[in-house]
């Protein structure tokens, strides 16, 4: 693949970046190879130095995106936005073009509104999910983040990826509300009801007046996201952070089963999730092959009570799975949590898991997550199961799972894993990678976000109506970008001139 | 407004009419002027023929959809499509552009799918609130619907232009997943999941691989959309429709403030209603100015009273504040509910507000639902109605209001009633109506859905960045729509033949 890809041009990006220098600063503008060795793709083989950029420039304004916009158009270069660039798995901050201009985030760090009453944040594209909770607890309000299990990743970049978080407010796609956006002409759009100069309501109803331009800018390439509103959790008065754990795989489907009708109801209100042979400090020993699921309770004392008794006789009834919990009550309780399952359940940030795989894998193991969707049905998790494990058997490679119960789909995510110094072994995982796309695609389960070495892959799946969704993609793209200067080939999507003839 | 409105060419309108008669036949083009008469804007004045299709066509299939949009292109004549055409606040079914025509999706009727254990519907775009309830009840399904006020409405139809419900889910923006969409070229796009022909997924997962489409076919002109799935909500144990009244309008604030939190709880989930001066079976005499709000609770017997049990000693503790309740256990008690505000949170389909409506105004009366967004908090809320009520009170009408409750924004509805056989009452209740529009945006408060009278009025008022939502809307109605068939002007959204020049 490498030998076909597009590059940027040396000449005109050397004169783009003279030109940043000169608006921005030097200081803003890296383009040593020490400082850019930071800004690769972290898992890629350490020998390829296919994924990097030639400089990364660093704005600390929505006046400087509009800058790097004007710039790269007028040179003709692309760039490629990262926010923090911490989503090591899908390719962190390294762009698909060799040579580009990366735009970090980083300084865009501001947390610019919280409303305790109305419950929501508006945050900069470098505000990390450490960074909120550190605000709200620091200011005293009475609300929660929903994070995902890293804390160090942004959380409009999160966002924007369509990532989950596992309080109720984990659908982070949902709890979005009001974009800020650069186009690539260099005009700024707000979303919804921030189209209105006058209007109290830009983070706290989602739709527009017309056209909900939203999510044209998820997991997308038409624009730089510099603002956005959160909505968050109230405080709760009690947090009950809970599992269950069985030893027989034939319970599975069942467990699945009953959490999705506890859901339905409204008696789970998180996202639970299912793991098998993880680090967990609540499960079987995963060598011995045990399941768990975690789930929590949040709100009155009375309620949690009522809520846990409900789903403890619910989950039970299944023969050999039994229930464990532990209370927190009030804000600074849940704050001390130390376990990783409370903590990313209660809003607590943290980084227990990319320690726990480095402390098992090495320091430069690297991880590619092949996250797919299918039916929230216990009897098609059963069978994912079954045929993600065939998967791995054929490739000799060892099955574990981490299943995230969304409303109405199972996500489910499994690993490969690697030693990025050793390029066979890393060049291995990325083809094995590649041809469980194909075949979970060809099973009907769509990969929903990948690394950038991928994108092209999980993009020629989507084939319904002769690719339909990305002939509309590159027809938006032409419009929005005509010079494909933003991020060219994100999620398959390459300006005209870099676009591949299609089969 | 009428003489500066464009009109559609009647030699090409003509020669389309005869070529959609030869494709479609005869009996699926109504042409006379009897049969036109019932696709007028119910609520314009009776004697202007201003907003009149010239013909009404009836695809039955999406290829006949498709057959539209191809001779609407070849003979250059705008298209005016509705799903049942029956929200007649907001024009009904009849055209912006006086001689368009009128594609009506009343015989798209089917109910395509529905999954019991996964929750969820396929609807074409004739499927009515009270077409699903049947098949949901017919079919023996442990399913409810989310409704609206009116069951006669599409579902899509409702859904497309931000409609509410007022069960949990009745967020219909939210609960929708997965459209198919016919382009402006004849091209068919299906979103989400959808987009790949295997998946299992395309009703139950919400987000795309890549930009999400969907928005961009919400109040919109862009697409005909001609699929939708439907998410729906578990039907629960019990189910309780309660109350609270009271007399003092200076509670009102500590009551909206309580509910607020209710909601950010999890306590009420479904949407509440403020109600002044509307009928209600359960709150005070109108004429009295009693305020009430409705609510519900849904679920385990056990949970449905822990959780009214909290709402009930949380809104008695402001003084004056009465509860009362009404208790449905299990499907078929429900089905038999005859209140209206049992049966809309219970999603029980009716049309009780309309017979109410005429009852009170007369058969020939219409109504103008001047619907804006605020913030969810007491006070604003309470500033929201002395503002309202100082509006009505200059132009001598008498002030009612329903505000129902989403999670962070008041949706302040008040009407104004007029005679439609009386046409200087008639235009003044449109004029009113505008200069309430204006003094809205000026105050805060975005009306985000119109009758299309005012759509150019209210797109008007988005004018953070100069306009930058409708610009951005133009450039993408050209690109979609370049010969400008798909319904001119619909929430302002013009094609560049018939666009006004900017002030």
């Amino acid at each position: 693949m490498a030998a076909t890809m597009p590059r940027a041009d040396e000449t005109a990006t050397k004169a783009a970046i003279k030109a940043l220098a000169l608006e921005l600063g030097e200081d803003n503008v890296l383009v040593s190879p020490e400082q850019l060795q930071e800004y690769r793709d972290p898992y890629d083989y350490k020998g390829s130095d296919e994924y990097t950029g030639s400089a990364v420039v660093t704005p600390r304004s929505v006046e400087d995106v509009q800058t790097i916009v004007r710039l790269a158009n007028e040179f003709r270069v692309p760039l490629w936005t990262f926010s923090t660039g911490r989503n090591f798995t899908y390719g962190g901050p390294a762009p698909r073009v060799r040579g580009s201009i990366q735009v970090s985030c980083r300084e865009m760090n501001r947390v610019l509104e919280v409303d305790d009453e109305l419950a929501y944040a508006v945050v900069e594209p470098g505000v990390r999910f450490f960074d909120l909770y550190d605000h709200l607890r620091a200011g005293g309000y009475r609300l929660w983040p929903s994070i995902p299990d890293l804390g160090w990743g942004s959380i409009i970049g999160n966002t924007l990826d369509s990532g989950r978080g596992y309080t109720p407010y984990g659908d982070h796609p949902t709890t979005q509300c009001g974009l800020e956006v650069v186009l690539a002409n260099g005009e700024i759009l707000r979303t919804g009801m921030g189209g209105m100069s006058t209007s109290k309501s830009w983070h706290l109803f989602r739709e527009s007046y017309g056209p909900n331009h939203s999510g044209l800018f998820f997991q997308s390439n038409f624009g730089i996201v510099t603002k956005m509103g959160v909505w968050l959790m109230r405080a709760p008065e009690v947090y009950v952070s809970g599992w269950a754990t069985w030893r027989d795989e034939g319970a599975t489907a069942a467990v699945i089963d009953t959490l999705r009708e506890l859901m339905f109801e409204g008696v789970i209100r998180n996202n639970p999730l299912v793991g098998y042979g993880v680090p967990t400090e609540n499960g079987r020993d995963p060598s011995a092959g045990g399941w768990m699921v975690r789930f929590a309770f949040y709100g009155r004392e009375s309620l949690v009570e009522a809520q846990y008794q409900v789903a403890s006789d619910a989950l039970t009834a299944t023969a050999g799975v039994e229930l464990g919990r532990r209370t927190y009550r009030g804000d600074d309780e849940r704050s001390a949590a130390t376990m990783h399952d409370d903590k990313v359940q209660g809003g607590v940030p943290g980084l227990e898991l990319i320690e726990m795989f480095k402390a098992r894998n090495g320091e430069d193991a690297g991880h590619l997550d092949l996250s797919s969707i299918g039916p929230l049905s216990g009897a098609d998790v059963a069978e994912t199961i079954r045929f993600r494990r065939e998967l791995y058997d054929r490739h000799g490679l060892p099955y574990s799972a981490g299943i995230v119960l969304l409303p109405r789909t199972a996500l489910h995510i499994s690993a490969l894993i690697f030693d990025t110094n050793d390029e066979q072994q890393t060049r291995g995982a990325y083809d094995t990678y590649a041809e469980m796309v194909v075949e979970l695609a060809q099973a009907g389960y769509p990969v929903y976000r990948t690394n950038i070495q991928h994108m092209d892959l999980v993009a020629e799946q989507f084939d319904w109506g002769d690719h339909a969704q990305m002939r509309l993609n590159e027809r938006l793209k032409d419009l929005l970008d005509p010079n494909g200067i933003l991020s060219p080939g994100k999620q398959g999507i390459w300006p005209q001139a870099m676009r591949p003839p299609r089969a």
